[in-house]
């Protein structure tokens, strides 16, 4: 997925210059797994700004390295190697998009309001992680084992998709379609916003992933032949 | 946008070997012009075959000639420079698109057919150049003339969607709804079948075009508040 133009230049323009290293001074104070997913998370982030704006064959672990102002040694201690970099990406992005989507469906919403709430958790997603969205279309570099992981985790969020869809058809809220060609077209309308959606835009996400859903669950026609 | 992994397996298959140059042969016969616009074609196709497999990055001027089977005057004299390159790549898109898309604005097909038929022919081109459609999400390397060049295409898109929009909503076919929401929706559900689309997969682009359409214009609900 490309990056808005609006994005670009706002992470162009809030590159940091890397983090002053301490040595000698006392650490921060701090739970220990705090502090080390901090620093996890720090290193990802400068993975996924450089990966953005160089593209992921032209990024180097030094390269990553020094973006987030720490040494190669100690970026492997926390992150691994480059693919391994790239996983953790994906799955930092799973695993915030999956528990949410999951008590979607399993709320006592109608379905046609899981259906929007559903389209507004991606879409929230690209919103709070750009960088991290423009970084998964190098999904292709991941190692077997992590893109065999990825995959099950999209099939998991496509499966809530469609029982969302299946449960509005069987109530008969929603009339009979094709639940295979309706999930991909809500991931489109959904996933595209990567390419065009500005921060400083007009319309905020909510905005816009309600008036996505409007549109969707009305349709077009001021009539239609099924009803 | 990523391509997806059934079109990378095919691509990687058809990698041809570097044509044959034949020095002191007699040139082939036929039209001089015909004859340009072929190697160009040749050249550009190797161009975004690579851009596609390594990124635009990491692909050399050198490579490109090498995988095109030419040297590297040769592929100066006929598409230039690497951006330019990128850039003749985006126009040839283009340029396949606008016309078709702006005969089916003028036709006097229904506002509804007019809707489908624009969707089928973004994806059909998609279709017909997926590394042409891969290459494009480069644009970010364009040089300033071609990318305002691009950019006037785009809106030129966009403009002819709107107004069959428009159309739709003028003649009470379509009910009224947000036109830009509904273009960014429909452009969404077009450009996303470039990451899951499969060749041979169990459905072709008319059918799934047609069945967006369907999804789009009649709407996910069995009843609707606005009718």
């Amino acid at each position: 997925m490309a990056i808005a133009p609006q994005w670009e230049a706002a992470l162009q323009a809030v590159q940091s210059p890397p983090a002053q290293r301490r040595p000698g001074r006392p650490r921060a104070t701090g739970h220990p797994t705090d502090r080390y997913e901090a620093k996890r998370k720090a290193i990802l982030d400068a993975a996924a700004r450089l990966f953005t704006l160089r593209g992921y064959e032209a990024t180097s672990v030094r390269d990553i390295s020094r973006e987030a102002g720490i040494s190669q040694a100690t970026l492997y201690h926390y992150t691994g190697s480059k693919p391994e970099i790239l996983a953790a990406i994906h799955n930092l992005m799973a695993d915030e998009l999956l528990p949410r989507m999951n008590g979607i469906l399993q709320s006592d919403l109608s379905p046609e309001r899981k259906l929007a709430e559903y389209m507004r958790a991606e879409m929230e997603l690209i919103e709070r992680h750009p960088t991290y969205t423009a970084a998964m279309r190098h999904k292709r570099w991941l190692l077997p084992g992590a893109a065999q992981e990825m995959r099950e985790k999209r099939d998991e969020a496509d499966r809530i998709l469609d029982a969302i869809l299946q449960e509005g058809i069987d109530k008969g809220v929603f009339h009979p379609f094709n639940v295979k060609f309706a999930r991909l077209a809500i991931m489109g309308m959904s996933n595209y916003i990567g390419t065009w959606f500005s921060p400083v835009g007009p319309s905020t996400i909510p905005e816009i992933a309600d008036g996505f859903a409007r549109i969707l669950l009305q349709g077009l026609l001021s009539a239609s032949p099924h009803r």
